[in-house]
């Protein structure tokens, strides 16, 4: 039933673009003489060949598909970009071991940032070019990239769109997908230029501001430096915050503020509200840390907590200080953030801020329909209606995002792992955080973790950056039945 | 607006009723002598007093009241009788401190469980069945005792029942609420004394056992010893295990099988389902305590996690093992437990096995939605469809549930308590299951917890009891608005 030479047919070329980055990668390294050259090239033609082999014996499929396809091809692509992309760590023998070298590549692409390398000054620069650009690809979309640039997905491609980019609705930017693709990588890549700039004036090395821009832009969190940010001056930790919030927000709206169009910014309830979360939770931790004596500087102990709030929040993963270290509540906050996540339709994970504030909302609506039962009281959101059939599905999309964390844990549990770093590692793979609590705190590694726990955070991963439905749709038997 | 007087004049009835059980707790210490006997004489005489001339004041009051007096009442009448009840502690000087002995008080009528004494067999006779009785009360509900008794509730008693029982219709054992009430207390009241006959068979002293089945039925789990149910032979363990199971049954399904309609039980879906969930975990426990060796002995570690879920997932909170000591993915099962509860109607706390059952179908829905999007999929329970609005409310009831978790734990994670106690305190008070995880683990008491913890856990046990909107409905804006 399902048009299986049409999803390998896509896959194949899909393989077609990961082995030109992988090819870039490999100029980097020639440029920096560095000893993983051979190991990119050679994925590079593997990636190549792969990818023209099945493109070619498929390339006489019917060029249409439905749903199903299109959730198959959005969920295969991450995996098969994975599988391929861990070829580098593998064969320069930098990660020797597969199931290390793809919970790293998937922890790229899906732009959690969550590693299994403990001395990151130690590899060579192709290795911390080709972290960064996974975390590149994977911030905006693999699918949302192919849609740009490709000229062949035509009629399937909203599919795939919504497929990968389940909160934004293709329609805003414009109304054509491919041009909405278009402007969406326009944009993203407009804001890492002016990040590569700004941090290269702030005293970085020109290859670290790229990197680093790399991984901000995506909310990804790799960084080339063991220390993470803290590496860094406080000029570059604000640069970095800005941006991480910039990542974190609507890119429909950085179009329009690029536009000078500030009031549909502003009028924009999320980003209100994304702008509000981030401020309190800020200015609390602040007055945390002084009151705790954490720091005597006020304006070290705002920088400190800003860059951490927005980080968390945006699920980005930096770290300039070790918040494992701070008051038993301030850590708390931290680890609550982690489910937040930032803006729908931006790079961030988590369940996303519109998300967070329509269950609020709709909770406290429930109380006035409880004291007006006859009344009609729907749930607002920047003064719309929102029918109750996605109300119901946000509810059910916290619930199941609850119970997929709740099985994690107790797997992760099953494996040996004390509470708080099975909760810790559940969360920060879920959310595509990164850095979590317990033993996978951030100035900790995910090398320890037995290799099940590996494969089981991978899964968690990709199911939090395709937002749950997209993969685990696939596992139902309402997917395969007629 | 509010009608004060006719919720003063029936907090005032029911203090009476309270003064009874406390001169009832006088006799028992008379009985046997202990040292307590005239605390309990003054304690009956301030709330007699107290109650006799409240009602005096205001037996002109208005006998109509609506939804708003109904939720004030339900929930003032819980704080009022800890308040009176915390009396005995406080003049026998059994537990000198107020916070001590209110939190033991509240934690006695919503049949949490959570106690401060570190010492329960110093206690003298009284206290003890004081104790059991708060619990005993607490459980069926005072409300519902107070329709089964009293003539005069007539025309709002529908309404206090729903706030009180608000998983239980009233309509299903008999359209008369009074008729309702009776029955329920009546059933109560008769599955109490088998199960002290049982008990008394099994070799308990009369005295201990007429206290452990007041705590068994009523899901609260005071216990005379301070080893709780393990101070008691396997005989013992198994008629606990069964009555606490009973307790964490619907009341309707209790009634159906003692008019021998065990169909009717056994057509129940969330029956089936809580047998299931019962079934899985002792199995999957008893397996793991096995293969850890745990024990040695098949059914000595049956026997343990048996009774360990039946008692958590009920919400009563014995013991017979130390939970914390078993592998660390056994004791997440059971931290996962508490956020179960047993069957809506019954005497648990909890979110309720209907609800779990319920949000678990819509979820699975929102993927046949999501691959039928034109379909018209509405979730069925025993076969009928469940209205949107009441899946829309259950999702909200869970949600509300978790930030209560939440914000919970925050608080007390700010009196500088580590993440699990914090967590293991929070969701032990909020699910009135007693003992949690970390250092308020089953053979710990909640004494070392400073005062302020105390009355968070307090309102925390208060708001799990009458399952969130009826307390939480007083602090809205639109509670108070015309």
């Amino acid at each position: 039933m399902i048009n299986r030479k049409i999803i390998l047919l896509i896959l194949g070329v899909l393989l077609l673009i990961e082995s030109f980055f992988l090819f870039l990668s490999a100029m980097v390294s020639l440029l920096y003489e560095s000893t993983d050259f051979r190991a990119f090239i050679i994925s590079s033609l593997i990636a190549l060949t792969t990818g023209a082999v099945t493109f070619y014996f498929n390339k006489n499929a019917v060029r249409d598909f439905g749903k199903r396809e299109g959730f198959l091809i959005v969920s295969l692509v991450w995996v098969v970009f994975s599988l391929f992309g861990c070829l580098p760590f593998v064969l320069s023998g930098e990660i020797p071991s597969f199931t290390n070298a793809f919970f790293e590549t998937m922890s790229g692409f899906t732009t959690t940032g969550a590693t299994i390398v403990s001395d990151i000054e130690g590899l060579p620069h192709g290795i911390l070019f080709w972290r960064s650009i996974t975390q590149w690809l994977g911030g905006m979309g693999i699918i949302v990239l192919s849609l740009a640039i490709l000229p062949f997905l035509g009629i399937g491609g909203m599919q795939l769109f919504s497929a990968e980019v389940p909160g934004l609705s293709p329609d805003k930017l414009h109304p054509k997908i491919k041009e909405t693709a278009k402007r969406l990588w326009g944009l993203y890549t407009l804001f890492t230029i002016i990040e590569i700039i700004l941090l290269y004036i702030g005293g970085m090395s020109l290859f670290d501001a790229v990197n680093h821009s790399f991984t901000t832009m995506s909310t990804g969190g790799y960084s080339t430096k063991q220390a993470s940010i803290a590496a860094f001056s406080p000029f570059i930790h604000y640069v970095i915050i800005a941006f991480m919030f910039i990542a974190g927000t609507n890119f429909t709206l950085g179009y329009f503020a690029l536009l000078g169009k500030f009031d549909k910014v502003w009028k924009n309830e999320e980003f209100r509200y994304y702008l509000g979360f981030t401020t309190v939770f800020a200015l609390i931790i602040t007055a945390g840390l002084v009151i705790t004596n954490h720091t005597e500087n006020i304006e070290e102990a705002f920088r400190i907590a800003l860059f951490q709030v927005v980080s968390i929040l945006t699920t980005t993963g930096y770290a300039t200080s070790d918040y494992l270290l701070w008051a038993p509540f301030l850590t708390f906050l931290i680890f609550a953030l982690m489910f937040f996540g930032g803006s729908a339709g931006s790079t961030s994970g988590g369940v996303k801020i519109v998300r967070i504030v329509l269950i609020i909302k709709n909770s406290y609506y429930e109380f006035k329909r409880l004291m007006h039962p006859k009344a009609v009281l729907p749930v607002r959101l920047n003064r719309k209606i929102i029918a109750e059939k996605i109300v119901l599905n946000i509810l059910a999309f916290m619930v199941i995002y609850f119970i997929v964390f709740i099985f994690g844990v107790a797997a992760m549990s099953m494996l040996g792992l004390d509470f708080e770093t099975a909760m810790g590692s559940v969360i920060a793979s879920l959310s595509n955080v990164g850095p979590g609590i317990g033993r996978v705190g951030p100035v900790y590694d995910y090398a320890f973790l037995p290799d099940t726990g590996k494969w089981i955070l991978s899964f968690l991963m990709l199911l939090g950056r395709l937002e749950l439905f997209t993969v685990l749709a696939i596992f139902t038997p309402v997917f395969w039945r007629k």
